[in-house]
């Protein structure tokens, strides 16, 4: 099965704006889609319930009279879970556990603890961290129904201490993915309703008669899910909106080329926007890809979906040696960095921007995926830059803490007092020197 | 000076409603500003220097013939911080000196440090933390400029260690503020250009022949800048887009009324649409405390603002008992919660939800705006309960770090293809086969 992959040499003429071409990706605003979403919140803020009914009806084709109705029972999580084929509920439970056990290890190390400290003059100043009260979780239906996504979602908000977690997923037609049920009872979930699209969404965010309010909503969906998250942020948190999904591999050469290719594929079967890209020193061993690349594709289930992708959005980049790999990552800012190499750990500390960086060829990102323990929710589309991995610290938020003595109240009421003066704000300086003596 | 403000009680029927329909603001969304937004971010992106400069001559009346001009050189920063009265001079460096401090700390306690574990088959997990490349600083032009505002924003950056910080304000008529470049020089920033607007968003989000782009925008702006910074939000990352600010005072009557009524000013005087609110259980020290308005109102510069503030948006209310009043507190989720009170420690150990607590009658909120060290950048309109004050976390990233052992690759293999084969995602299941022997 021949493909074309773009191909790129580091050497080449305007080669940074050649590989900013193949990273640009404009996430396309429809209007179609934001003129409805706008219209379903407004209609579930003002009628709750019996508007997230009329669209359930409407999108799902699932008619209940009452909202408490679509909400499934515990008994039907068990179910979910004591009905999935014994080797599929072990891998299922392990996956959790060390996802839950990566992110205890993070809740000690990422300062999710209250702190403070006193001053000589008795003052004392810190912050105290608080868990959210309520987190809603969207999980979509059908066939984009991901229970490694479930796990990755719930399980960092349980250990951060969330008091009550709340799913919602459509079930179109009334069908329901077991394998989704049965994650969302090992990961900590609270209730779940069967709702889904920008109605959910609203019903998360203003709270219905039935569906409390949450705090932050979090978890993936499709163009109508993602409008709707961008427009309650601020009536509540979200998570970030996620681009499609990306690998860079960088290989100095010495890797299987067949696990290379198969890495690569891991990526691209998800979507044909998602977006593979290889760079490696070795001239010879790109074209050792390309050949397993043919080999490997023509016995893929996705493979039109993945040929479409490496075509579409792919690229080999030939570069001049693995410190020049390392740089051209750093500008990437892939959300998924595999170092395919001898010495990863020494390359890793080149890399300052990517999601997660996987290192040494043992380590596939699909291993990552599901029960390596990190969190598969990354940053997409260069945002690593500046965004992390979702994590207990998504979960939690903080209070500065200030209480300032008498004595301190004087040294400081003259410092805030002068600046006050100097912003124009009398009442900010006239409050610090009612302290003073 | 007479002033009427609203009078609540928290026994009195559908008091919930009544007390969020005072919270309650919903910022307008203006179509005018943006269009506008969306046409200046668009010409700047795709014409770089000589759309700034276009729309500098246009809105600030600043007429340069290329953008390097519009950059103050170093020189200009120190010769208005040498131009400073002594003793404001010295406000300021003592303020940003105790800034700088309590970032210090909390940069050694908030988990900004990378770290890692190995289980007992040689996988390595973790997570690596790193600062920003380069955070943009935008500062408001004309009466809205505050010094503490430059503190506040570039000194946690650079206790993050960002190496650059590129700070825009804009000069209308070529005025600047010299008290707002002392504070850059000694805040840290390394460059400042004197452009501002959605141009300058644009600048620093897609970077110009002579701006360069930058991976975090931070500061508070006016609507246009607002509305940018929300658009280019993606591109890179901001920092909240903040409401008007808010005070809450919880007093269990042992205060000065006058200390209350005059923090309770220094919110109402930035804005007409600031919320000063006071709970009590003792409804004669409400009395005082609306007595004491009356006596100091007259006295304040910024009297007519302090009174509309307070009478559109204020709110006093009767609650049962200190208790109930934390309660509350949490339903309210403030910007700036005074606990002006006996025991305030105890009682702040009953409030999850607020951008800052000051503990104690000597705490007035004029202390933390200013020098007492934590960040004055605060969540507003409620977000509190899911997000956190500005601070040196907001300016590291973290990514993930996974290095399997090869005998990892057999155990973690075999769980991650079962769960793939379940998603039907066969290539993330045959790339985790192939390590496994």
């Amino acid at each position: 099965m021949s493909i074309k992959i773009r191909q790129l040499d580091s050497t080449q003429a305007r080669f940074k704006e050649a590989l900013h071409a193949v990273l640009a990706f404009e996430a396309s605003e429809d209007e179609a889609i934001e003129s409805a979403v706008t219209r379903i919140l407004a209609d579930v803020k003002a009628r709750g319930d019996a508007a997230v009914l009329d669209y359930t009806k409407r999108f799902d084709r699932v008619d209940a009279t009452d909202v408490a109705t679509l909400e499934l029972p515990r008994a039907r999580l068990e179910a979910a879970l004591e009905g999935l084929q014994p080797k599929r509920r072990a891998a299922l439970e392990c996956a959790a556990a060390r996802v839950r056990a990566y992110h205890e290890k993070q809740k000690l190390e990422c300062g999710t603890h209250s702190w403070q400290y006193t001053e000589a003059d008795g003052t004392v100043l810190g912050q105290k961290v608080t868990p959210l009260d309520r987190v809603g979780l969207y999980v979509p239906g059908g066939k984009a129904a991901y229970p490694s996504s479930v796990l990755m979602n719930a399980i960092p908000a349980t250990v951060a201490g969330v008091k009550e977690i709340i799913m919602v997923v459509p079930t179109p037609d009334g069908v329901a993915n077991d394998l989704v049920l049965a994650a969302a009872l090992i990961g900590g979930v609270d209730r779940v309703f069967t709702i889904g699209g920008a109605q959910a969404v609203g019903a998360l965010a203003y709270g219905t008669q039935t569906v409390p309010a949450v705090d932050k909503i979090v978890g993936p969906g499709n163009a109508y899910v993602a409008a709707a998250k961008r427009r309650v942020f601020g009536v509540v948190g979200i998570d970030m909106i996620a681009g499609p999904s990306e690998i860079l591999v960088v290989c100095d050469g010495t890797t299987d080329p067949r696990w290379v290719a198969m890495d690569l594929f891991s990526q691209a079967e998800h979507d044909e926007l998602a977006q593979s890209i290889l760079l490696c020193p070795d001239a010879d061993f790109l074209v050792r890809v390309q050949a397993a690349i043919e080999e490997l594709l023509p016995e893929m289930p996705r493979r039109d979906v993945i040929a479409k992708s490496l075509e579409g959005r792919g690229a080999f980049v030939k570069v001049r040696d693995m410190a020049e790999a390392c740089a051209i990552a750093n500008d990437i800012a892939p959300e998924h960095l595999e170092v395919s190499a001898l010495d990863a750990q020494t390359w890793a500390q080149q890399i300052r921007h990517a999601g997660a960086m996987f290192l040494g060829r043992f380590s596939s990102e699909s291993l990552g995926d599901y029960c390596a323990g990190p969190n598969h929710v990354l940053p997409t589309s260069r945002t690593a830059r500046f965004s992390s991995p979702l994590g207990v610290y998504d979960f939690i938020k903080r209070s500065s803490m200030i209480e300032i003595s008498q004595e301190g109240a004087q040294t400081l009421g003259e410092i805030a007092a002068e600046l006050a003066y100097g912003e124009g704000l009398q009442a900010h300086a006239r409050s610090a020197e009612m302290r003073m003596k």
